[in-house]
């Protein structure tokens, strides 16, 4: 697939920069591949968005991935483009496209002995009903739940600071109240948004404090990279060695550039270095 | 100016309905007005966008309100258009046109005898620098601080929560020790956000606890619309007697109508009924 000796270009998009956290599990599993990361940042937040407008968004931004950067794979790391937007996306370009959503709904049922499991994600995603829906469609039952305070705690930085852990606590405590009121026993919860996964430890933590230390978290960024993985298996980007090579990230943004390169690194547990602007028109 | 036997018709805008809390404080003093409010909660928020784009989008609005709704008389009820995009504003449109900004940095004047001045805004306020220049201009220093949590958390309803008691703390704190670092004493507060007259009574409850009782809170939405009013000074809408008949409130909206009817009420202190959705474009 990939162009003449050299490695292929994995494409990764989000509506903001959360989605660095998919690009960060990607990179640790596929150190060798050529990455094209683009945050649609002109245009977030898509969670208010029709899915009409969402998915044209989305096909924008896929197309220029794999038109203008060469992707032959694509990760949609963005949970709302995910639950709206994923056949247009597949439409909209002629390589292979993995959501976020599948892959996270996959790892539940993997980790779930209940087969109940509770899901925190941002208002947008719980409202599409997404992950319940993937969820069902494997048997399990979940109950969802909109975390709106997360997002800005993290980018404010306070990842470790007591007042989150006293939101995720009060959350995470209706969470539970509510699926002991409709009579599940959950024993996995999902970390539904790609913010989440820098507040994983702190949650955790949260869990254990409160009697809930046997929930076993999922990072759908984790199990999406995972996914990703073997899909790609048998490409040149999975060959033993490969990893010598160094990984190529370029980043892109269409509107913010300053906001995504100051707080991406947190998300991408390594410099993002320089952010192309670049203009998908209205 | 307004057409026979009617009152005039009032435009308030905002990129979301924030600016509700400014339409509260307008009703107060003019309950006998006809209010168009609009919220461009399609493309909000305006904070991450070009100056550019700013005043493309608040002149559209503004153009909206004046053109289809009759307003003769424009509230710019939105720090980072007033900031911005004023002037282009002024341009756009044939009737007079208030900001926020400006009233409050007179209120600030006519509270402070220290002549130093605190403000706490967005990201996006802050980062415009434009309520330093207004007190400035007015002979004041101005020390300003970003305050990113507190939307959400007054968006999450937690406007008298322990949670949100704690955050101001927090970021008054900060505030408090900047300002002592650069040698100001200051003695007024400003709220530089059109959602945080809703945190009005914690914020005064916070300042209280921590010896500093004596500092005065000047809320924007309060000073524009006592500012609105003096503007409005022997019009028909400031006639004695106008108080008994009734207010009239029509809301429009670009997008996320049900999170506005839903949210707004509060804002409004009174129920917004419906709103109406408009497309105004790209």
């Amino acid at each position: 697939m990939s162009k003449a000796g050299r490695q292929p270009v994995i494409g990764v998009f989000d509506s903001g920069f959360g989605g660095l956290t998919v690009l960060r599990a990607l990179i640790e599993r596929l150190p060798q591949a050529r990455y094209a990361f683009l945050g649609d940042t002109a245009r977030l937040p898509y969670g208010s968005k029709s899915r009409r407008t969402i998915a044209r968004y989305a096909a924008q931004s896929a197309q220029f991935l794999v038109r203008e950067q060469g992707a032959e794979f694509m990760v949609i790391a963005c949970n709302t483009a995910s639950a709206l937007a994923l056949d247009a996306i597949q439409d909209a370009v002629p390589v292979p496209v993995l959501g976020v959503i599948e892959p996270g709904a996959s790892a539940a049922q993997g980790a779930s002995a209940s087969g109940d499991v509770m899901v925190i994600a941002t208002d947008a995603t719980v409202h599409s009903h997404a992950y319940a829906a993937a969820c069902q469609a494997r048997g399990l039952r979940a109950i969802e739940k909109a975390c709106p305070l997360l997002v800005p705690l993290v980018e404010e930085g306070w990842t470790t600071h007591p007042v989150t852990a006293e939101v995720i606590r009060i959350y995470l405590g209706e969470l539970r109240a509510q699926a002991a009121a409709e009579g599940l026993k959950p024993d996995t919860l999902v970390l539904g948004c790609t913010h989440y996964p820098l507040l994983r430890r702190l949650i955790e933590q949260v869990l254990a404090n409160n009697s809930a230390s046997g929930v076993r978290v999922i990072d759908s960024a984790e199990s999406t990279a995972e996914t990703a993985v073997k899909l790609f298996n048998g490409r040149a980007a999975a060959q033993p060695g490969g990893a010598l090579a160094q990984t190529e990230i370029r980043c892109f943004a269409t509107d913010s550039v300053k906001k995504f390169e100051r707080l991406g690194s947190r998300f991408l547990e390594r410099p993002v270095g320089r952010v192309e602007l670049i203009d998908l028109g209205g």
